[in-house]
């Protein structure tokens, strides 16, 4: 922690900022510069620390050194988490599809759904038995009737199913027919269901909340850690902005961004990261080209007549053909999508994309 | 709803949507334009009817008439709605104080900030027992011995107790305590939560999420409103954007927005919304100025040691000048501020700020 | 300027570092800390310092120290700016308020905004002869015409005249006419412009760009200081965000920001800030209660014809009104209007201001 | 142009409604639904009709149909702008690499680097002789000085020069040096500047300012075009946002988005949006994914010494990597770079893409 004086503080007031930090447990350095004197703190950032700094006397600024989050950090372990389940994986050189429409409606969506995307290359299977709406009179899922039609499809196809959990109350049911778990951006942080889970041994794809930093993304997967749970999944899926041509903008440097920070896989959703089904195919590829470990894409047999998001969905057809472009993509910066690489290519792609450079 | 067609639509797109909309039992009105053909639909524009309409083939864009939210309307209901318990009074020509410290810390503590606000002219005390916090390592509340405090302090002093509640499974325990249930700006879209508190008679307070448009903040009171509680007061404290200056940006010109989009009141947190101690006093006189029912103001006695938000909060003596300020300024703009009012002078300001235009 | 070293650095980075921070005639400080090390180097902070040191290898962060704004800081001149011209008095505990149409239409317009915003209180008129447009097609303004008229309402009234100058070869121009030269918010960083205009004797009005930052504002106020011209306002006229239901979103709390970083007077655009017509009064009295020193009002005879923003523009009748309410306001917080202030009132306003807390 | 009016307004505020829309030159055309009125208005969209519309009494809302810009949209002209100067190829299945350093700094520095990108697979050399800086007191560029080394290296390579105008009056100079000028963030709505080098022959590179929608981008294209110069190359280069881990936040999905609504060919600048060496790769790599016709790096032998972006700038070795990494995602996609395509395979992926879905 750096403390910074104000530019006239007085020789008192930096006298009670040393006995403060001492009083603290923590090691003061004072530095009188040109035209300002500031004060290194040596030892542990613990929480609060900075807060409690910035309201002493004479205080100007309070700079923190270390990120906050610990378990999640790359400085920590160093090493990608490889995220596995049935045939979905995700991390590590894994690029994993998941695919499905946004609300699950009837057996013959949904199985139609299952079967295609199978066949396309996803290996596993979304789509919200309890939906999450911004109107109270919109749609609210088929609740544990779509859960059993999400197992049922699994059972058929052998795709993971990855189904969203809105409240606490909730996990232990949704636990029993999923084989991910998903946290909607609006719940990023729901603290208590971060917990609980964080209490499950079943992996957890956390979505960006639309206006939250990457430390607060960083922080809310520290929850679900720190809770036991190690298998945590990161996804992307668009930020708030001025922009009012897409639903949301989705900013794809996050992804390598996260890949410096932490150890964690990272998917991305362009479904809701444009909110329109024509940009999805081409937000997908370069999804794959900035380095995302997993895509996660909304995808409906007939969009116009579906219950929730049809806008943004693609057809069986247009999901078909995304899916080309993405192996394409994937190969050439040498991801593997399920067995489909040829692996003399992926190893001079790998080496090209180490040869550039990473901080 | 207009539905506008693309510039090349096809005959045949324009027949089908034409038979899409009385397929949906209302009735189209075809206008065929010099660049363009748009379709008017009459009818009740029910949830989902939006994204339906888009993605019929040909169609270029979707453009709603009315607004998503009933119950919370101004056009439903006219008169504004006054929340009154204990001595607190928001809407309706009042303004309420509500302050107090982020978290409950110790009896002292709160005893001593509840005496000092009572004596400035705050009506109710605010204070978290159950504190969402961005990391997990951070002091995450008393829980029911803060509540209790609470109780203590209301018993002594008669203020009305605000806290907030964090999950479905508090709002029983919360709401023994209670006068007023918060909901935080992170849990605005935990749509069970909404419905739970929906469900109890305690006026709620209803934060503003930071990246919430007026619609979204609105829907998000018509959960609750929809759910029979009609006590729901609004609170606008800051949003996302570039800005650094501040820990978020407070945009003031959502009071008059939502004084004619709704009848619900609306008051405004300073701390919260700009994040420093020394932009508090005037923003909240600002507040007061543009129209906000209410304020929520972080006091603490001794913010320097405060476990939480002590870079936002006022000291006793900081928030005495304060208000000293606020109720100049609610005189000068015709708002009641407990009995402090000279009706006079009231009258003659409201008759100003009536002259003054509105939609 | 702090320089944290990555975790895992190597001795040979620190030594380098420190070899380089010497070799640019500065003296580094290392502070091995428990999880990092960081190098503080005392000097001045010379522009560039920091991105030097952000590229030499090993380094995880720079975190500057000193404002990098020099004239325009308060720290260099604690009392503030007060620009004086014909009637119009801005800062200083005085609230000068310029009021007029969007741009100069026809002499009859402008006369009569000339006549009826000089009742109401306005010392100064804004009137755009130079309009710049976002589309090519609309309309540019009367240009030297259009100044012609402003000069004559002037002899008329006495009303100080503010215009835009939009490109560096019109300044001659326009400074024959204006008594304040307005930088429009799209020409904020056109450099070339405000050395122009930095060149002149004349006051300049800086629009804040809608999505500058506070730094960059003042850096953009520092090319005019630095180009020999003390009398620059700031304006304040909103910033971009997600929301919608507004043009733009007003900050208010950059007032009382601007007031503790720099000498300079600040005044709010309301008109710009909202775009809505009906939201400019209550915005209006919010500026002033958050300590504005004047207020940019756009102001039309009759706004359904007005030929630009008349969406935004208060009628003759509407200003009245605001300047009513607005007058009470700064009463309250003790601005002194005109010499419409009874000064009793104004010193103990001043006092209770004073005794808020300010940084 | 659809007018919606308020739910309670009046018969003879629709009368006059329709009285004001003839008096256009205008056709009405009155719907009354079930909760509401509205009149759609037939006829050509002039500029202003919007705003004159929405201060009619009685309207709550004015819904424009038609795009604003004319000469850039797609609808005019569906083919492709393919443009070509000396080997730069921007658009039309071609992606022209533009690289170089921020400011041109010597004889060495910008010969070097112009045989290093010309060697990796570079078309074009960017590098700054005005420079637009922040702060006055930052180095301002070499002026002609750098124009003449530009013109050397183009001499020896056969490179393109690409290199920013600040000013109308640099407009002459700086054409007699350039291959294609830039328009730098700051002065996309300097419209002055625009119609300035419209009237040049030579191409344009427009970047988006940092808070730009589509819409106002697209404008200011249109006053380049509209001068008579239809040679326009638009270049994403980030917004601004909240986020505060990448300088600026760049939103790919404006790539698809304008290739769906103007002909003109758009180039990323990924040094720009993300302000990091480090995220640089994988952010151009994902451009290319993205479609983008071109692409805009910093590029310096030796950035820890560069006078200004050392910090966002590639070293040679990093740019012949991710040229690399560009080339082999380029082929994925279907895109030619220079001569080093395999059309074989370039085919089959352009069949690919062609296939996912378009609007």
């Amino acid at each position: 922690m750096i403390v910074v004086m104000r530019r006239n503080c007085s020789q008192a007031e930096v006298a009670h900022m040393v006995e403060r930090v001492e009083s603290l447990g923590l090691k003061p350095h004072v530095l009188v510069g040109v035209e300002r004197t500031v004060i290194a703190v040596i030892g542990p950032e613990r929480d609060g620390l900075k807060e409690t700094l910035e309201t002493t006397p004479g205080v100007s600024e309070v700079l923190p050194i270390l990120a906050p989050y610990k378990i999640a950090s790359r400085e920590v372990k160093p090493e990608p988490t490889v995220v596995r389940v049935r045939g979905l994986t995700v991390g590590g050189g894994h690029l994993g599809v998941i695919a499905g429409p946004c609300s699950v409606e009837s057996e013959e969506q949904i199985m139609a759904t299952a079967r295609a995307v199978k066949a396309a290359g996803a290996t596993a299977l979304r789509g919200g038995a309890f939906k999450p709406r911004t109107s109270p009179y919109s749609f609210q899922g088929l609740k544990e009737a779509g859960l059993q039609l999400l197992a049922a499809a699994r059972e058929e196809t052998g795709l993971a199913v990855v189904t969203e959990v809105l409240a606490t109350e909730d996990v232990p049911l949704v636990a029993r027919y999923a084989d991910v778990l998903q946290i909607g951006a609006r719940n990023m942080q729901n603290y208590r269901l971060l917990e609980a889970v964080g209490r499950t041994t079943l992996p957890v794809l956390l979505k960006r909340g639309p206006s939250a930093t990457m430390e607060e993304l960083l922080l809310a997967a520290e929850y679900i850690l720190d809770a036991g749970n190690p298998q945590v999944i990161l996804c992307e899926r668009g930020i708030r902005t001025f922009e009012n041509h897409t639903r949301f903008t989705l900013p794809l440097a996050s992804v390598p961004y996260l890949h410096a920070k932490t150890h964690l896989p990272v998917v991305v959703d362009p479904s809701h990261g444009t909110g329109h089904t024509w940009l999805v195919p081409e937000m997908a590829s370069a999804s794959v080209a900035a380095g995302a470990d997993g895509l996660l894409i909304e995808v409906h047999p007939d969009p116009e007549h579906a219950v929730s998001d049809g806008y943004q969905s693609l057809n069986l057809e247009q999901f078909r053909h995304t899916m080309e472009l993405c192996r394409r993509v994937a190969r050439a910066v040498g991801k593997m999508m399920n067995a489909s690489l040829c692996y003399g290519e992926a190893a001079t792609a790998a080496a090209v994309a180490e040869g550039a450079v990473r901080a």
